[in-house]
């Protein structure tokens, strides 16, 4: 089953953070300067790691990865809430399960 | 109960940053550059969330609020991973139930 799983990444080059967010870009849904949520399964979640250990210095960097829940029509409503401009998903459908 | 929420902000000014920045420093840790862990009752998340509506611009800033489980043990080891350095809370014993 796919979970949400929230991505945020402190990287300490502006050339790595650029390859980093270009990767990102084709797993999720870029919600805030440095945070994607994606949609994951188990092999996907893999995949990317494994590519961003590729890009990421071990030393300087670090992407975080946040399991949010199993995805289902409500799931996110109900654990994001935001202060300010309002959660709004760049591509509202590819959350929708 | 408590649960952990992580909380990440997007702030268009660096002032109202340092403001949001001073002021999550007290409701949990500082895990990334603009990402707190907290661990809160409903209460003190509802009086976080009414600060920082006084601190945020509502149409540049956002402040977002993921629900990440309630605060037990094992479940922060069992949703957050990350590729790169390792996650270390600065302060491990406020995050142990």
């Amino acid at each position: 089953m796919r979970q949400y799983v929230l991505v945020s990444y402190d990287i300490g080059d502006p050339k790595r953070w650029r390859k980093v967010f270009k990767l990102m870009k084709g797993y999720g849904d870029h919600v805030q300067y440095s945070v994607f949520i994606c949609q994951l399964t188990g092999v996907q979640e893999a995949e990317l790691k494994a590519k961003l250990e590729d890009i990421v210095h071990h030393k300087q960097d670090q992407v975080m990865f946040v399991q949010i829940g199993p995805v289902t029509k409500n799931q996110l409503d109900k654990r994001i809430s935001t202060v300010g401009k309002e959660y709004l998903p760049r591509d509202i459908t590819k959350l929708i399960y």
